[in-house]
């Protein structure tokens, strides 16, 4: 990507085995994600570009002398950050931490360079032509990002959800709160295409409306009071109005959209005098993949959905405009 | 209080029974509290003036028809909230957003209107003279409140504290947390009587300066990490700055202190990006009161040496100033 709009498929050198821990991973299918849109907004066109995508799986193609948990010819998913899954912060569970970690940025292409191989790999015991190959990418990033919001906002069969947005991760956020046992959730977006596949994966309302006319029926819908727990899945400041708008005294929003804003309110009229918690952050946690792997192996739940577009490398720029114009909800690349 | 630094003491007409619900209580033991000091500082002055006060311990005089729990004579605790216990709300142990409740706020006083007595009141079995008055009174507020700051940010024996500010709530938010479990407490304040208690109560390091120096120290304490949880008991935003500054990457920063402001940073480089939770409010829950009255009976805990003075109605105009001026950490008023 070398500015707003503008993304070019280009030869570069093959990536190489630099240390010890690293893997070389053939991607067999990455995507692009809604986050990658900030930056087809706005980001300052250079010279030099950037290289884009953070979500794959694939086949292990070369491992370093250190890595001992894959080897060449095994499948695997790659969340959308690396880690080495030893440090102190990777044994809390919180792998987006790690000590020795990052994040992908270069997951659109053939090949990808994967630091902390043994950390950050899971094995998936599926052929390259399996018919899982979808499902299993959003475990790269959008549905363990989905259920990151709903774990830490504290989902169960207890607490209503309000899910805020319709993009792949919203949808996965109610898939996720269905599957934690939520019986509540009301999915605020107003494309029907893919609220018709919110209310498959789960959502028991619709509310297309937004702002306060969209707060408003949230709260009718929950006896005046809003949800227990709010989830949300965009990173822009209307986004998280509505979220304070919604979530009822004393509940927890979980912002799990990249914050395309850094200061917010936070004080006596909107979070502190109800005793609102805010969480939520990066969700590439490897305990949820291993969590939810078995999940998607067996079929119960179908994350794979989300994608409505497949296209090779070449048909990336176009993949990028088909999702900013919402033409496709999520595009599939099978390079 | 009329207006910045304007409290006077003034005769005004006995409270009386309004609804069945309420009773009257004679107030034993009063205090001025550390959020009296933001209205003594900013109130935009008046002619009406406001009364002032919502931290009180009593003897119930008079009770409405419907009040069943308590009785005239009784000795109570009343919380800094008044709250039914029985919606939805209460049932969930957040008796701060009770639907029939409000905030208590004229407690400097002979005698106080309690609406929702049988929800509020909590007995005591202590008579006038009881040399445990001092700390029952920190159940109304003080010790409630930082204890609200060490469980909502979730404090136990794994994880490690910074508490933010030396006044009597971080003083007892360093009391609770050690009541919790947590073996490393790290104390930031800088007024040596002060921290002398706040060691007494179980601080094991203490950290005198603040801003970037603090933040520093802090980390250098925690192998450079910084701590799990942050109970941020001032309000004020250098506050909140120096609580994304210690808090370790997945960690939680629970504000007590009323917060004297709206917008804070909450993005990507402060809270989001490290997956760091914010959460606290108003801490007047009575499962509290219920928890910690009996380590107080029994003498586990002496809260109470968090008054250093006492006065009486007359002296409350120079409890306001002795407070602000830091010659007494908390004024104890008797009536």
């Amino acid at each position: 990507m070398y500015g707003p709009g503008d993304v070019r498929v280009e030869n570069v050198p093959d990536p190489t085995l630099q240390q010890p821990t690293d893997a070389l991973v053939r991607v067999v299918r990455s995507c692009v994600c809604g986050s990658d849109l900030h930056p087809y907004h706005s980001m300052p066109a250079s010279a030099e570009g950037s290289p884009m995508g953070h979500e794959f799986i694939g086949v292990v193609e070369e491992t370093g002398s250190a890595v001992s948990t894959v080897k060449a010819g095994d499948f695997v998913i790659a969340p959308f950050a690396f880690f080495d899954n030893t440090c102190e912060f990777c044994r809390e569970g919180m792998t987006t931490n790690c000590l020795h970690g990052g994040f992908f940025s270069t997951a659109q292409a053939e090949a990808v360079r994967v630091p902390q191989a043994d950390g950050t790999l899971v094995k998936a015991p599926v052929g390259e032509d399996s018919a899982l190959l979808p499902s299993l990418l959003t475990l790269s990033d959008v549905l363990i990002t989905g259920h990151h919001a709903a774990v830490t906002a504290g989902v169960n069969a207890r607490t209503t959800v309000t899910v805020i947005g319709d993009g792949a991760v919203g949808l996965l956020a109610v898939l996720a709160a269905k599957r934690l046992g939520a019986e509540q959730i009301v999915l605020m977006g107003r494309h029907k295409d893919r609220t018709d596949l919110g209310r498959e994966f789960g959502a028991t309302d619709l509310v297309a409306e937004r702002g306060e006319e969209g707060i408003a029926k949230v709260r009718e819908l929950t006896g005046g009071h809003g949800t227990h727990t709010v989830l949300e899945c965009v990173g822009h400041m209307p986004a998280y109005e509505q979220a304070f708008g919604v979530v009822r005294a004393g509940g927890v929003i979980s912002r799990v959209g990249v914050p395309q804003y850094e200061e917010a309110p936070v004080g006596m009229g909107t979070l502190w005098g109800r005793n609102i918690t805010l969480t939520g952050g990066p969700g590439a946690q490897r305990p949820y993949i291993e969590e939810l792997l078995p999940d998607v192996l067996e079929g119960h739940i179908e994350p794979g959905k989300v994608f409505d577009r497949t296209v090779g490398l070449d048909g990336v720029p176009d993949g990028y405009r088909a999702m900013d114009a919402r033409e496709a909800l999520k595009v599939l690349v099978q390079p």
